[in-house]
Order: C-alpha cells, then sequence, then structure tokens
C-alpha cells in the first residue's frame, strides 16, 4: 500500500493513528446520553397508531385519499411503507448486510425474480407497489452503510431524513413566500448564519440554495460576469470583450461546464498548476492572467477550491485573494465540499481569507450530512443574485401583494419553482450544533471525525493511495509497471461490487494511474470499517 | 364576474358547466373499488409496529443511529415523525380545516408561540425538534388542500408521497449507475415511454430530468445551439453570428431567463405576437424571422408554449414547425404545463405536431400532480445531451467500470450530482396508468378531470377572470374603471389570505389589468371548492 498525496508524510501517518482517534472520541460521544431512553414495551397502553394487517391486493391508488373512505386505506398504506424504510435504515446500519447486491443493467432490465421496471398499462395494486418498493431498495445501492466509502456525499443522518420526510409532505415550493413562508424564512436565516461563518461583516450578503455544486458554482461565473459587464443580460456576450476565467487544474469539473454553458467556451477557463499536494500555485495564477492580458484576452473571475474532489486540497486564499485584488477580479470559493470546516473553530483556518471571496459554494450535502440535494451560493453584494437574473414575472412576483415581497426570493434563481432544499439543513442545525466544549462556538457534532484527521498531512478527509500487488512490489518502476498498476484498482473495484461488501472510488489523475480514494464523510464509519476496506482491498487484489 | 380570455364563450359556458361534469366523473372514480378495503381493527394480533410513549425530551440527535443502542430511539422518533405527518396528510384533505394560517414575515421572525426560526448554538432535545416539525407545518402552507387553487402545481398524491419518502430514504445520486442502478434504468424507461408519448419513432431520443422546467428548458437553448454551433461549447459565443431566439410574449419567462444566462442577451430573445386566445400567431413568427435576418441577425430557435402558464394556451406546433422546416430552425416546445395531455388519447391533440419538435419540456410535477420536484427535457436526437455537456470527469465517469458505462448519465448534465427526482414518477405510473375502457392506452387516472374541460372554450384547466364589484359593474369603462379593478383582485387576495380559506392567484397580463387565474391540477378538488372560492371571493369583494 503506498499512500501518496502527501511526499512529507512520515510511515507512522497511516490510516490507523487517525482511526484510533477517530474511534474514541466517537464512542465516546455515542454513548452519552442513553439515560432517559424508555425501553420500547409491546403493552398496547402506549400505542398511538399500529400497522394493521390490511389486504393490498385488491385495492388501488384510486382508493387513496382523496377518495371517499380513502383516509383509513391511505394511513394504513403510508404506514405499511414506512414499516419496509425503517426496516432498510436499520438494515443500513447493520454491518451483517451488504452495501450492495450488484446486477448488470442488462440482468435488471430482464427482470429480477419478479422485479419488473417496464412500466406497464394497467393499475397495479397497492400491495405489488409495495412490493416494488421493496425491490428497488433491495437492488440498490446502501448509500449510509459504514462501509460505503465510495463519494463526497454519504451518511444516512436521521434527523435529515426525517426532515426530508416532512418536505414532501409539505411539498411547496420555494418562489414565493405566498406558499412557502416559513421556509422562506429559515432559508434567510440560515445563509445569514453560513455568512457570518465566512466572515462577512453582521452576516450581510445574498445567497440561495440550488439544486447542487455545479449549478451554484455557475451562479458565481454569472454574477461576476454581471457585476462587471452588467449589459451581458440584455445584450449577450458580444457586449462584453474576451474573456477569461481561471481555476486550478484539479478543480470540480463544473466550472469549466458553466464556462462552456455560459458562452464563455471552455477553452476559455483557464487551468492553473498545483503543487504536489493538489494546491493552486498563486505565481502561475499571477503569470497565467498576465498572459492573458497579453493575448488581448479580459480576466473576470478566479476559482479558489476549498476542498478539491480527488485529493481534498485546500487553495491557498488569501494569496489568491491578493492577486484577484491587484488585477480587480471576481474571487469566488468553491467550498462544496471543503465549506463545512467553516463550522469547526479547528478546521476553518484551511479556508483562512475565504472572507475576501466575493462568492462561496458550500454543501451541506457533502461533508456536513445533509440529505441529497443541498447546496448553497452566497454572495457577499447584497441585491446581485436579483439583479443578474430578475425578469419580474407578473403572474408570481405580483409587486401589490399585502406583504413585504422582499421575501420573494424567486426571481433571483435561475430556476423558476424550486425544491425546498432548506428544511432538512434548518433541522439538523437546530438537533446537532452546539457550543462543543473547549471548542467555541460553532463545531457541530457530525464533524467529530473530522477533528482526529489534523495530526494527518492531508487536507481533508479524502485519502489517496495504490494498492500493489505482489506481483508488482518487486518490478521496478517504468511503463509496464504503470501500465499493470492502472489496472489493479478497476479490478479490484469490480470484484468488490461483485461481492458486495464496501466501495471506493478510483480515478487516475495527472500522472498518476488508477488509484483508491477514499472518503470518510459518514459518522456511522469506524476504524473497523476503514480496516475492513483495507483488508478487503487486500483480500480481493493480492492474486493480481 | 367576467370571464375573458375566449371572447368568443357563450354566456352559458360558465364555470358551472365544467364543474358539474368534473364532479359527477369524479365521483364515480372515488366510490370504485372499496369492496376488500378490510377495516381499522384495533385488535393486537396484526400490529407490527407501534408507536410507544417516548420521553424525547432527554433524547438527543447524538442518541440516534449509528449511536450505540440507537435503533430503538431512531425508530420511535421516525414513527412519531409519521404521526405528525399522517395527520398533516388527514388535515390537508379536510374541507374544515384552513388553507393556510398566515402571518407576516416579521411576526413569523419574532417568533409565534414558541416557534423560534432562529438558529441556536445549544443541541435542541428530540422533543424539541418534533415541536419544530409541528410548527413548521402549521405556520405553511397546504397545497394540496382540495381549495388551493394557487399554483400550477397543486394536490398531494399519496403513491408520490410514499416514493418520495422513499427516496429520501435512498438517499442516493443520479450521476452514476454504480451508486443508483435501479433509479438509473427507471429514468432511462420512463423517458422512453414519453418520447414514445411524443410520437418519436420507437422512442428513441435522448432525455433527462432536471430540476424545474425553467432548467429544462434552459438545456433546450444549449443544445440548440450545440447542435448548429458546436465550437461555442469550446470557444464561447464568439463562435458564432448575432443569434436571436423566438418565444411567444404569453411564454413562460425562463426562456428569457436562458438567453440572459447562456449569453444570448435577453434582448435577442424575440417576443412573438399573440392572438385573442393567447395563442403565438404564426404570420407574425415569419414576419420576425425575416426582419431578424435582414437587420443581420441569425434565426435560431423557437419556442412553441403547449399549456401557457397565465392563459393555458396551446401555441398551433404545426404551423410553427412549417417555419422552423422552412428556415432551417431548432423548435422545442415547452410543455412543462400541457405536456401531460400527451397522456389523454382525448385532449393530446392539442399538441398536435409535438413529435416535429426537437426538443420538449414536460414536468410531471404539474398537471399529473407528482410531487415537487419532477420536469424532463426529451430531445429527438440521440446523444446531442452528452456531446453538448460531457466534460469526462475521471473521478465519477471511469471508462474502465466492469459495467456498461452508457447507463452513467451524469455527464449529459449541467449538474454533478442530482437529486432522484425519477421514483415517485415512476411508482405513480405503475399505480395509476390503465387502459382506460373506451379510451385507449394512455389515459391516467389522474386526468379525470381534464375530461370535463372538453366543451369549454378555455383550451386548458386555466379560468381567468375579473370580479367586478358592485361599484364598479355601473362605472362606464375608462381609465378610471380600469384602476380601480387593477386594485380589486390585490384587496381580495389579501383578504383571502388572512382568512386562510381558499387560495387563488392574480395577475396583470398585456392590457388586462390584475385578473385572479384559477388552475385546476389538483384531484382532490370539485365542484363544491369551486364554488366555494367564487362565493368566498364575492364575500370578500362586495363591499370593494
Amino acid at each position: 500500500m503506498e499512500v501518496f498525496g502527501d511526499n512529507s508524510c512520515p510511515p507512522s501517518c497511516n490510516t490507523l493513528g487517525f482511526l484510533q482517534k477517530n474511534n474514541s472520541l466517537e464512542e465516546k460521544g455515542r454513548l452519552a446520553g442513553h439515560k432517559n431512553l424508555l425501553s420500547c414495551d409491546n403493552s398496547d397502553r402506549d400505542a398511538r397508531f399500529r400497522l394493521t394487517e390490511t389486504d393490498f391486493s385488491n385495492l388501488f391508488a384510486r382508493d387513496l385519499l382523496p377518495a371517499k373512505n380513502g383516509e383509513e386505506p391511505t394511513i394504513q398504506f403510508l404506514l405499511e411503507m414506512v414499516d419496509i424504510l425503517t426496516t432498510y435504515v436499520k438494515k443500513t446500519f447493520d454491518r451483517s448486510t451488504k452495501v450492495l447486491d450488484f446486477h448488470h443493467p442488462h440482468q435488471l432490465l430482464e427482470g429480477m425474480e419478479g422485479f419488473n421496471l417496464e412500466l406497464s398499462d394497467q393499475p397495479e395494486s397497492l400491495e405489488q407497489i409495495l412490493v416494488d418498493c421493496r425491490d428497488t431498495l433491495k437492488y440498490g445501492v446502501r448509500t449510509g452503510h459504514p462501509r460505503f466509502f465510495n463519494q463526497l456525499s454519504s451518511g444516512l443522518d436521521i434527523i435529515g431524513l426525517a426532515g426530508e420526510w416532512l418536505t414532501s409532505t409539505a411539498n411547496t415550493n420555494m418562489f414565493t413566500y405566498e406558499i412557502a413562508p416559513v421556509f422562506v424564512l429559515m432559508e434567510q436565516l440560515t445563509l445569514k448564519k453560513m455568512r457570518e461563518m465566512i466572515g462577512w461583516p453582521n452576516g450581510e450578503g445574498d445567497g440561495i440554495f440550488s439544486p447542487g455544486g455545479a449549478i451554484s458554482n455557475m451562479y458565481s461565473v454569472m454574477i461576476a460576469r454581471y457585476k462587471y459587464y452588467p449589459e451581458v443580460k440584455t445584450k449577450g456576450m458580444s457586449a462584453a470583450p474576451r474573456l477569461v476565467l481561471f481555476t486550478s487544474e484539479h478543480s470540480h469539473y463544473s466550472i469549466k461546464k458553466a464556462g462552456a454553458a455560459l458562452g464563455f467556451g471552455s477553452e476559455n477557463v483557464i487551468l492553473l498548476s498545483t503543487d504536489e499536494r493538489g494546491r493552486v500555485i498563486p505565481a502561475d495564477l499571477e503569470a497565467k492572467i498576465i498572459d492573458a492580458k497579453q493575448k488581448g484576452y479580459v480576466p473576470l473571475f478566479v476559482n479558489a477550491t476549498a476542498g478539491s474532489t480527488v485529493y481534498g486540497a485546500f487553495d491557498p486564499i488569501n494569496e489568491i485573494a491578493d492577486i484577484c485584488e491587484k488585477y480587480n477580479l471576481w474571487l469566488h470559493v468553491d467550498g462544496a465540499w471543503g465549506g463545512g470546516l467553516l463550522m469547526s473553530r479547528k478546521h476553518r483556518h484551511k479556508l483562512n481569507g475565504v472572507e475576501r471571496a466575493n462568492s462561496v459554494t458550500w454543501n451541506p450535502h457533502k461533508m456536513m450530512g445533509v440529505p441529497l440535494q443541498c447546496s448553497a451560493i452566497l454572495v457577499r453584494e447584497k441585491g446581485i443574485l436579483a439583479g443578474c437574473n430578475s425578469m419580474c414575472a407578473g403572474y408570481l412576483f405580483q409587486p401589490d401583494k399585502q406583504y413585504d415581497v422582499n421575501y420573494d426570493t424567486g426571481d433571483k434563481a435561475i430556476q423558476c419553482g424550486r425544491h425546498v432544499d432548506i428544511f432538512k439543513f434548518w433541522l439538523m442545525w437546530k438537533a446537532k450544533v452546539s457550543k462543543a466544549s473547549g471548542n467555541g462556538p460553532g463545531v457541530i457534532i457530525i464533524y467529530i471525525f473530522i477533528q482526529m484527521l489534523c495530526t494527518l498531512k492531508p487536507q481533508h478527509t479524502n485519502v489517496c493511495f495504490w494498492y500493489i500487488p505482489p506481483s508488482l512490489r518487486d518490478m521496478p518502476d517504468g511503463e509496464e509497471r504503470r501500465e499493470k498498476l492502472h489496472r489493479v484498482a478497476p479490478k479490484i473495484k469490480a470484484m468488490m461490487m461483485e461481492s458486495g461488501t464496501t466501495m471506493v472510488g478510483y480515478q487516475p489523475q495527472g500522472k498518476n494511474v488508477n488509484f483508491f480514494r477514499m472518503v470518510v464523510s459518514n459518522l456511522a464509519a469506524t476504524q473497523s470499517d476503514i480496516d475492513f476496506l483495507i483488508d478487503e482491498i487486500e483480500r480481493l487484489g493480492r492474486d493480481l
């Protein structure tokens, strides 16, 4: 096993050190506070509702509310669904279950033991609908399983889950205060808190929740363009000079996507070189700005990444901000992955200088464990989002409403209808944020595992490594070894998915052939789970 | 009461005619199929789980899973939440409850009887969290209430709701087959069915679910540009001539937003004149194309609206398609609102010619009653979405996976992470679509109310009207009357919200001063509910 991405990391600085600390602190947290838990007795006295044995085989969707006499079948159907879901929740946290039961697309499409994905033209009974739901979960992937390390978003937060169930039930839309009064206010208060965490004075500024980090990053480019060339909104890109954007070669691909979509062109997104830990080299930024200007381009925007996707690197924001000020450029910080560290007094220094940014992307659905989707774009200048995006549709944003229409936030968005992404996050904040003893305000319980990383050189919870099978251990470095090593991770990953025991991602990056990227963002993961992953990689890969 | 938007509508053609028919058919549907419903007995024999009286006042989020011994409090907490939610569902369909309990922003921000929206820095007990959830619902708006007519999206479909609860619990991401195998396949199969409904041969083509109609429309403009000027992706808008887009003056504002965002400029979105029913006049399109070309612009894209937001108008697609073919333009059909009619053999003729479109927006979360968010962009040409948007990120879309990576659909999107919007829709389709007797395939039960609209001249379920208070009835038409009438709808709407009894939207449009737009898209609404709305408007407005 070779750990890379931090050449200065001493041999003792391995994942085990992290894990022991992780485990001990985690257990301490978990063992607290059960004193007053009532045992689940099965006496009837306290039961307020129950799932009765209902025959759903002759019931159909048309028998549910709003049908006459639909209330009882509706409640029983929903409770039956809850039985399926709570069983799934229990299994998700049960290490004796698999992470997934892998099948190829053609197998699922052919139908698995009666699970037929095809859409029919005869309504199914509610019994069959419930069976479909069980099967959907059976053949899916347990992203909350303690041994799922595959993605930056993982875990299954119970408060967040309950919040999302409520959101679905409320089934409303964020565009106006009129139909989402409570959620709109929750969004405003939460965005203000997030801006305070960033360090903008009094939490002033602007922001909105968007359907993910890529869209949040797209917003940042749009508002930068609007700030410097507002006439582009009405006249198009021909009203601006040839603009260029700058971002790390390790940054998320959404910056390039935004460049392509918004009419800059992906080639006008200039990639910056990084140091051995994946951080932007500020001198390279300045050199490329000067070079672009000499070629007749106009630099507009710099993205600094706080927590890169693969290495978990933090670009040096202050040094980048100095250059942005010198050349009068918009500074965006993509903290989709690392933004959550702003909640930690101990780790927020990794984002030092973030308060100098003009805009920040921060995805609570990643490091903070909020269920998908939950991403915010935060902006220092008030009113610029509305300036950039408003079209003043008369049927939604009537100026003659009886309430203060400044609370109608929909016209700031590039969306019209907008899903309620705030409630689960607001609820988790209410349930979890604490002035933890010794840490001061702003330490959120769900970060507990991050605190164990501080002695490690990797800047974040990304751990990137190769597994070197015995057959390659004595082979001299060179093209042949590289080619063989490149094939190791995909082979192990394939076997891992077939066995369904754990999941971890892999990819090449630059000159590095395929390597594993383990990400810890799931509070359920303990040392034993990471040991399990390592053992599993060894077991599956030793004969390659 | 003056109904407008259809000058040819005879006096007898009022809402009552529609409502009587609506009611009778609806009741027929509701009364069917209760034969085998078991009564809800309270015997213990069949109870599989129950909500016990748990003391949540000393329990905190940290006591839930993954905490040791966290399973029982987790299940009890979720069941307590389900108790809150099922109570809310019952009340939503109960006409004796209000639609909303209105408060101004400052009132909610000051705190309502212990409901404090502010984020604290001390974790709340689970008891307080549950209270917060009850209060959140109490001060919200019941968008599923039979008397909520305010938005194109309304209703609370129980199958869709259950589907959304499952989606939240699965908490995964659509970007790869790897972590969403079942949902990715469901999306593919459903998109294919939708393309078949559009009429594209064998349902071939492309598509993706997006976070709403505005983003779906934005996709259509992006791919049109990519089709004709693929180099814009890499070189930016400077690689294209001065492009213009065409859309109805009554079309949704998202077309203009897309024009602004993507670098065309909102002034280069040319608005087309409409007839008295709000439909694009094809001759005006052709004249404006010729005019634009003479001025040196290059026409690129035409949007035809199928179900306009305010009037519910359907543009004449075939005539527009003829012009698009003649001038080699991309034809998009925005069926966000009206696309659902493609499921009805009786009403799909309103979209005649849709199969000639290059792309179609269709929001199941509007007319089809699917919970928010659920919107599809459908494209006739296969592969063009990926061509337009792909950036081939190595960490997600590895080409050396063990399964057919054509099923990794994420790189088609402008998003990276993408919420699972398909499952609730797939489940509703399974539960509801039927070959209804006499109607042939493709009639979906939830459309039943649409069938009652056929004798009315309004093309869709939008009913636009003024309420004329007695004080204005004898006043001669003129500026003074117009000014007074303009203030009537906002005043009535304000009183309506204060009383909380019902909700309906209003807006001005063109030369028409503020008028009400009632929308029927909620299966729960019956004749009595619409009568109630009318009576309520009369009650609130008679003294104005």
